[in-house]
C-alpha cells in the first residue's frame, strides 16, 4: 500500500528544491508544474555552477530534449555531485533513439552516474534496453504499448541492470523496480496532444522523490498517478489543447490529498 | 482552386514529423501548434545530430530568431541533408535587418541551400530583396503594407531569384511563387499583439508542406489561411492577449475541414 | 506625486523597443508581457550582434537566470553600448547567492557598467549588499521581509554605491533611489506561485523606463504597481496557477490609465 498522505505531506512541508537541467521547449511548463505541486525549481545548466546548484537541492532532474554538448557537460558535473550527496536523480532519455549523439550521451550518463529513476515512453525504454528501434519524433507512438509483455520484460531488465526505478509512460503507465510492478491507469489522451506532459512528469518526479528519498518507487507511482488525474480533470474543462495545457497546471495547483486518495487508479501487479 | 480537403487529409493521415531549429522565445508555442495541427515536432539544434534528425523528418523549419553561431551551424548541416533528400525547407529570416550577423547568416543560408518557402513580414522581405531598411523589433510595423505594389514586386523578384514560395504576412498576407499570387485575408490584429504568431505559422507551414511536398504554394496559402481563421475565432473568445495565445492553439486543435472550407478568405490574384 | 498619466502616455505613444538578454525559462512570458504593456521586445544574445541590437533599442534588460558564459559576454557588450548611448539598463541578479559563477558575473557586470535599475527579491538584494546569505531556489522566501529595516538599509546602501534605483520585491515592494523611498502594496501571493513574475516585471521596467528615461524612480514604482494590480485582478478570475499566469498577461493587455489611477497602492515613505 502506498501511503499517499505521508508522501504528500512531505512535499507540502518540505517544499523540495529541484535542480532541472532540461530542454528549452518545455522549461517554463516544468518550472510552473514544480511550483504548482509544492516544490521550487532551479534551472541551471552552466557547467561552472552545476555542482554548486546540485549541492543545494533535494533532487536533480535530467531531461535530454534539445540536448547539446555543453548541457551534457553540466549534467555530468551535477549528477556526480548529486550521487556523492545521495540525492535522487531522475533521467528522461528524450528521443534517445533519434541520433547517435543522444545514444552516446545516454551511454556516457549511465556509465558515469547512479540514476534513481528513469522515465520514458515505450520507444525510449525499448531503445535503452535493446539499443535499436526507430523513433517517431519524441512523442509516444499510439502503438507503443501493443506488446506490453515484452516492454515490461525490457523495463525489468533495465531496472535490474542500473538498479533504478523505471517508469514507462503511455496509455497505461508502468512503474517497476527490482522487486515490484505497478500499473497506473490515470491519465487522458489529451496529454499526448501537447508537448511537455512527459517533461512535467519529470519535474513532478523530482518533487515527490526529492521530498521522499527513502521510498522512490512509491513516490514515482504517485507522481505519475497525480499528474494523470490532473490530466483527466483538465480534459473535462478544456476548449482544446491550449487550454488543456493551462488546465493541467491549474489542477496541480489545486490538488488535495482527498482528491488523490479518492482518484488514484493504481494497482500493484507484482 | 486549392483542394483544401486533399491537403488537410494528407496532414491528418500522415502526421508529418517536423524538424524545427527555431528560437527560444516561442519554441513551446511552435511545438504545441504543430501538435494541434496534426503534426509531430522535433526540436534539435546540436550540430552533431542535425543531419540525422533532418533525415528522419518530413520537413525542416528554420527560424532565425535569437540566432547564435552554433545554431547557424546546425541549420546548415540540417538543410544540406534536407536538400539532399528533397524535403521542404521553410526559412523565416526573423529580424534580418536588425544586425550584420543576421544579414550575413541569411546570406550564408541562401548561398548554401535550396529553400522551399520563405516567410517574413514586409520589413524582412524588403530587406532580403533590397538589403536595406530599418527594423522595429522583430514584429510587423503597422505601416508594413502601405506600399503593397512595391512589396509584391520585391516578393516576386525574391521568389524568382531563389525559386521558392514567398509568404509575406501582415494585415493581408500575400503568397507568391514564380507564376501565381494569392491574397489571404484571414487573420486578426490580436495576432500582432502576441509574440510567436509568425513562428507558429512557420511550424504550420512545416506541417502542411511536409504532408504535401508536391504542392508547396497551395500548402503555404492554406497554412496562412487556417492560422488566420484560428486567430479570428480566438479573438472573439479571449479576455486579452494571454488567453488569445492559448485560444489560438485551442482553435487549431479543433479545426475541421468544414470550418476551413467555409471560412477561408483566399483569392488568386494572378 | 507620480504623474501616472504622463508616464503611461509616453509608453502608449512611443512603444519602446526593449532589448532583453534574459533566461530561457520565462523568455516567452517576458516578451508577451512587454507586448501587452505597449512595448516591443527583441531577444538577442549572440555576442556578435549584441551591440547593434542594443543601439536600436530604448532600454536594455539583463536577467541573470540560467546564465551562461556566452550570454554574460553578450550582456557586457550590450550594456557598454547602452551606457555609451545613455539608455536605461535594468539588471535582475537572479539567484545571485546560488553560485560563485553568478556572484562573479554580477561583480563583473557592476564593475563594467552603469546600471539604472536593479530589481531583486530580498535575498538577492541582501546578497548584493552583504555578499553572503543563502538562497532558496530563485524565488522569494516567505520570510524575506521579516527584517524590513535592515533590508531597507541594505537597499539604500546599494543604491548609493552604484547610483541606481533599487527595487526590492516581496509581499510589499520597496523602491529606492539616493533620495526617496516608495512602498508599493499592490500584488497578490499567487505571483509567487508561478515562475516569471519577477522576470515579467523586469520587462515591464524596461517598457516604463525606456519610454521615460528622465524619471526612472517614478517609472520603476509605477511598473511594480501596475504589475501588482494586474496580479490582484488575475487572482480573482483564475482557476489555479496556470490560468493565473495567462490572466496576468490578459490584465496587462487591458490596462487603462483609469484603472491605474484608481488602484495604485503606492506611498512615498521618504
Amino acid at each position: 500500500m502506498i501511503d499517499y498522505q505521508r508522501l504528500f505531506e512531505k512535499v507540502q512541508n518540505h517544499h523540495p528544491l529541484i535542480h532541472c537541467i532540461t530542454n528549452y521547449v518545455t522549461m517554463n511548463d516544468v518550472a510552473n508544474m514544480i511550483l504548482a505541486a509544492g516544490g521550487s525549481p532551479i534551472m541551471a545548466q552552466e557547467p561552472k555552477e552545476a555542482e554548486e546548484i546540485a549541492a543545494m537541492c533535494d533532487a536533480l532532474v535530467l531531461n535530454m530534449g534539445v540536448l547539446d554538448e555543453k548541457k551534457l557537460e553540466a549534467m555530468i558535473l551535477a549528477v556526480r555531485k548529486a550521487n556523492a550527496l545521495g540525492l535522487p536523480v531522475i533521467l528522461d532519455p528524450v528521443g534517445v533513439g533519434a541520433s547517435k549523439f543522444r545514444m552516446q550521451s545516454v551511454d556516457t550518463l549511465l556509465q558515469e552516474i547512479k540514476c534513481s529513476i528513469i522515465r520514458g515512453n515505450a520507444s525510449e525504454i525499448k531503445v535503452l534496453c535493446q539499443r535499436k528501434g526507430k523513433e517517431k519524433g519524441v512523442d509516444a507512438d499510439p502503438d507503443d504499448l501493443i506488446d506490453t509483455a515484452s516492454l515490461l520484460a525490457d523495463a525489468a531488465a533495465l531496472s535490474q541492470q542500473i538498479e533504478a526505478v523505471v517508469l514507462v509512460t503511455g496509455v497505461i503507465d508502468y512503474c517497476i523496480n527490482q522487486r515490484e510492478v505497478y500499473e497506473i491507469r490515470n491519465g487522458h489522451s489529451m496529454m499526448t496532444r501537447i508537448t511537455g506532459s512527459g517533461c512535467m512528469l519529470d519535474g513532478l518526479l523530482g518533487v515527490y522523490a526529492g521530498a521522499n528519498p527513502d521510498c522512490l518507487l512509491d513516490a514515482s507511482v504517485m507522481a505519475a498517478g497525480v499528474l494523470g488525474f490532473c490530466g483527466e480533470q483538465a480534459a473535462k474543462k478544456c476548449q482544446g489543447t491550449g487550454s488543456f495545457r493551462v488546465g493541467l497546471i491549474d489542477e496541480m495547483s489545486q490538488i488535495t490529498i482527498q482528491k488523490i486518495e479518492r482518484r488514484m487508479k493504481i494497482e500493484n501487479k507484482s
